[in-house]
């Protein structure tokens, strides 16, 4: 068991892993980074009229929530100092009780020219319906999301290791600058067939998809994906959708990726460095190994 | 002089650096990761009447474009088979030259149902105007941003060295889950005033300035920011509008980032580690060191 965290219980979870050091697997108890959707609404208008209007959905660790959103506001340029936010507040009046911590409004002063039809262009919004992460997860459930194989693929424990370290010897922008995230298919047996690096992670990973969509590979169900760093709900969502299984990760994944790889069906692997890795979901299709106290 | 790189040349960026290791500081010349808007539209409708619309602008690295277009639409639900796909080609009907590379057009089959109306509240779009970096740093620089002083703040070079284990001693939930972007802000002298972390790096980031903001600290002039990770566009963009005129990263900068620090006025600092870092803009802010070959 993890040492306790002296910090608000929304911003992480406890969850139970899979630990495979070399090709011995152990279970564990472990801490993850907690991911929810933050809707951020405008109240705006002359007193007597107020209106309100939802500005931007992000995926965000709970915790000082009023900050990030007043903090999106001067960066996004809706407001330029402090006496235009009058206020912010969690919405009361949302539809459900657990999206309730996931609602915002900030109230700006009536004087603030808030250009209201550039707003729906210009700003991040979220793919996923809904704003706590249960409804992110059956909306992208519920939107024809492939089912994923349930008797396979089964990947030797041993082969994931090997895996990093073919990436990075083909990551070839990467060895040049350093600044660069990587997403990568392989076989089940270990072959790269695909690589793609973007800036943006969901971008490394669309390529990929999009490259195999192209050549008319879909569903991937037979494959495995290598992500260079964390893994978000996105990536996780994306994956399924192209009916990828096994989804592994240098990097770590968060509250809502696993949580949304166990009702999808996906493994995730994570922290692929130095001959370990955590296997967050379905490890069933982790193989071969010798087992720990299972 | 780096090593020739042999990749489309569209995907990065030579630019002149200032490398500080210890207190030495020697110019070189580096490469970046490109980073550009790309513009997704989506061409539809009956033949004879066909119309198209913009779906989606995401800051990505050039180069495997269609892919990201086929993969951003299979995987966000527009499309679910190669086959709702006719065809993907760069618009050659954009406004200005230097958009054309960052605008396609996805042709759909007519077959396909495209719920127009919710499309634009459910995708990622940027906020910068434009789809070229120069009229995206154009827009940001048009939106009333703060002008950085000129002046100063200036920073000893030996300072930069020890944010990063400052950051790291107090980055609780990222001790606990590995899985989480940081934003900090210092002091001139080096002391952490404010500390964010998010599974979003600008939520980290609009996280510190939010908080800035509502104690009225803003504009942030004296103080140094410093991020866990890489630096985009988007990390400079929010920067600078708060104000902040010197920010340094444990990662890599991206082309345009870079770009709108020059243009800004902002000076960029990356690899921050093992008691190095390069100065990629603005190095006149950096003082106190053994300067060779300058």
């Amino acid at each position: 068991m993890p040492a306790p965290v002296l910090l608000p219980p929304t911003s992480y979870d406890y969850v139970t892993v899979h630990k495979v050091q070399g090709t011995t697997i152990t279970a564990a108890s472990d801490i993850l980074a907690a991911e929810e959707p933050l809707e951020i609404r405008l109240g705006f208008g002359p007193t007597g009229q107020r209106e309100h209007r939802t500005l931007a959905i992000t995926m965000r660790t709970p915790g000082h929530d009023f900050e990030l959103a007043a903090g999106f506001l001067l960066t996004e340029g809706i407001i330029s100092r402090r006496q235009e936010l009058h206020g912010i507040l969690y919405c009361p009046d949302v539809e459900k009780v657990e999206e309730r911590e996931n609602v915002v409004r900030a109230e700006l002063a009536s004087t603030v020219p808030v250009a209201l039809p550039r707003l729906e262009r210009h700003f991040y919004t979220s793919s996923s319906c809904g704003v706590c992460g249960k409804t992110s997860i059956e909306a992208v459930q519920a939107a024809a999301c492939p089912v994923l194989p349930t008797d396979g693929p089964y990947v030797a424990a041993e082969l994931l290791h090997q895996l990093p370290e073919r990436l990075r010897a083909q990551q070839e922008l990467f060895e040049q600058t350093g600044g660069l995230h990587a997403a990568a298919l392989f076989s089940p047996e270990g072959e790269l067939l695909l690589l793609r690096e973007d800036v943006g992670r969901h971008n490394a990973l669309d390529k990929v998809i999009g490259a195999a969509l192209l050549q008319e590979w879909l569903p991937l169900h037979q494959h495995v994906l290598l992500v260079s760093g964390r893994v978000s709900f996105e990536l996780v969502q994306k994956a399924a959708v192209a009916g990828i299984a096994v989804l592994a990760a240098v990097g770590a994944p968060s509250s809502l990726a696993v949580q949304a790889a166990h009702n999808f069906g996906l493994t995730v692997c994570g922290f692929l460095r130095q001959g370990r890795y955590n296997v967050y979901s379905h490890p069933w299709r982790i193989v071969g190994a010798a087992t720990a106290g299972l």
